[in-house]
């Protein structure tokens, strides 16, 4: 009777992938005894009941008096996950599972992977605000440009709770944290540089803001998406990329990404389409290039290393891996530790400058940024992240140094 | 800073109940290892890809390879929380989590408690389809009649996995297996009772459903709202309620409770009503109350037993308590078990069975349910579920034996 084919597969049933993710990666656990009739009448009726009348009083119990107030959803239309593309919501489980129980290994946040049957716009919005009262924060996740600006947008201000676009912010997070050791590394500042992201997507046009509000000249920068150079006179941009076309390349370069990189001191893929190494010759010497597709990097390192002082990629066998999962534990955790109401560009860059400050005396050129599996990474993100939100006023609570202290760390 | 003024009252400081309930009752627990570069390549980029491109091409393979087969949603809108009506979802949160755990305790089932910030028939209607590929199972929970049933109807035909009001169907389940071992202690059959319900909402209907497809003859039936003796002559009768009046009290009888209960062999009450000593006297001698409402029942069972053979009330420090936790654990475990796409009557009326088998030669006049912690239960159900949805042609597969047998025990 069973439609399970690869119970029997033997292909499969030796591939340790599937192995381990037979049933899942993660599961619910039960913080409270329920042994007894008196357990029993504590966690559930009657006793629940008194609890219930507090927060219907002051809601704002609800974070302390239930789990709400340390659960992110990871919400998704898995319509751009990965480098699969639109392979629907049940599909995407495995990615937004592991998305999950990184959140609770590296910052002891609970989340919820959350697959909509729907992508649209509409849809997403709505499905999402009914659900913020259950939740202490949004983590939206492979949800394609540009419905991902638009939607985040929306809840962001609907909802009293962070709502956050993981592969726009994330990803401009851990860049700039990167981009900031590299520069400090070759002696640069971020005034001079020339730099070319490949890919307007959710993290092309976050990096370009982000970089911008860190000081990287917009004037300076060029952004390509697969038709070639974003500039002012070409036809038919859409509005995020329109934006992006006037807040940067005021010397309107036109042409493709071999045109794009003369003289360039930066080039930050974020595309994954290939960069020929004739393009890349083009580059000014001593420059910096991050290749972050994964699986496979716009340029394979070796061949970056010849054209560039600093290398990084997404990859965790080479050296320098820019991942998310150094910005989102932590910036989660601070921002439910102190309750925030929302997360602020300040509490983006002090992320940024804790991840970047983990790596300390390791500095090097192949040591830009932290291990992902450094237990010092989360809490020193969380520490930033909820200090901001108290100086942008957007804390309702101090976070408390114990809880801080308390992320757990890998064994 | 803080606005959270029950962290320095002394009063609920001390209450164990807050004590207990302070961040919650449950948490994620992640499965998998997560300590090193190899782990992460595998639980998620680059090899989780690997996962998601075979559930792209065989959707059934999620249930699998993902938390979703063994998760269910239990969702409310806040609209009708046990003794506290319409707190809204926040304060609802409290609820949804205890019953959450008691899924996990009792059935190993991973449940995830969603609050919803609407009250909007459509809106809840659309979110919850919106959710369906994120979980195995629905359990819709304290939503208030009418509009639970068309909610529940509509996401039982969208849907592809099981959708379960517990409020109607998990009430009905236990009370139909209570009264069938009351029966069977007093020598009687289903055939000749004379019934009066007291409460039309939620419970109230589905009870007087389950009682009459169990072999309770409507006609006998006499079901009373806080107007009174429901009858096909009263005007102003929502839909739910013609229908009630339709299939019982043929006799057209009319008036409260006193005049319902003459004659009647058995009395389940279900609304919180309070009802008088008086009232009972007319029941004819021998006879049955289950006077259900939490905290404070209809009638005090020590009145109740002067008037009836056996007399069972929710609580849980009288004997016979009757409590859905007997139920649902065991009905989403047989149901996630088997793959069921829908919970059909069949299912519920061998839960009730096997709730009711469960006591064996325990049975008493004050043991005609088991004890809510006793461990028996949740497999028998889940074995007895699963048998009837593939009798019924809504197994998507065989609930595998050693599955049922390691449902999870009470320590």
């Amino acid at each position: 009777m069973s439609i399970f084919s690869f119970e029997t597969d033997p292909a499969l049933a030796s591939d340790p992938v599937f192995d381990l993710h037979r049933r899942g990666k993660m599961a619910i656990s039960c913080t409270v005894p329920l042994n007894s009739r008196d357990d029993l009448s504590k966690a559930y009726t009657p006793g629940v009941a008194r609890v219930c009348e507090a927060i219907a009083e002051t809601p704002e119990l609800a974070a302390d008096y239930t789990w709400s107030g340390n659960v992110v959803a990871v919400v998704t239309d898995g319509s751009a996950v990965l480098g699969l593309g639109n392979i629907g919501p049940k599909a995407a489980m495995p990615v937004m599972e592991g998305k999950a129980v990184l959140f609770k290994q590296f910052g002891g946040v609970d989340a919820v992977p959350i697959c909509l049957d729907t992508q649209d716009t509409e849809a997403i919005v709505a499905t999402v605000k009914a659900l913020g009262p259950s939740f202490g924060g949004i983590n939206l996740e492979d949800i394609s440009a540009p419905r991902c600006f638009e939607i985040e947008r929306r809840l962001d201000e609907a909802l009293d709770i962070p709502v956050f676009h993981d592969d726009q912010h994330g990803t401009a997070v851990v860049v700039l944290a990167a981009l900031r050791n590299a520069v400090t590394v070759l002696g640069r500042r971020f005034a001079d540089l020339r730099v070319v992201i490949s890919g307007a997507g959710a993290a092309g046009v976050a990096i370009t803001n982000t970089l911008i509000a860190a000081g990287v000249p917009g004037a300076n920068m060029i952004i390509c998406d697969s038709r070639g150079i974003i500039h002012a006179d070409r036809p038919g941009l859409t509005a995020e990329k329109a934006e992006l076309a006037a807040n940067t390349n005021v010397s309107m370069r036109t042409g493709g990404m071999r045109e794009a990189l003369i003289g360039a001191d930066v080039l930050i893929g974020v595309s994954g389409g290939a960069i020929d190494e004739e393009a890349l010759a083009g580059m000014a010497p001593g420059g910096i290039i991050f290749a972050l597709a994964n699986p496979t990097p716009e340029v394979h390192p070796s061949i970056a290393a010849k054209y560039a002082a600093i290398v990084a990629t997404g990859r965790s066998d080479f050296p320098n891996q820019i991942n998310n999962v150094l910005a989102f534990p932590g910036i989660f955790r601070g921002a439910l530790d102190c309750r925030a109401t929302t997360i602020t560009d300040r509490m983006k860059v002090a992320a940024a400058e804790a991840i970047a400050e983990v790596v300390g005396e390791d500095l090097r050129p192949d040591t830009i940024v932290p291990s992902p599996l450094d237990p010092r990474v989360a809490p020193a993100v969380a520490a930033a992240v909820a200090r901001a939100a108290e100086l942008d006023g957007v804390a309702r609570c101090v976070a408390a140094p114990a809880t801080l202290a308390a992320a757990p760390v890998p064994a």
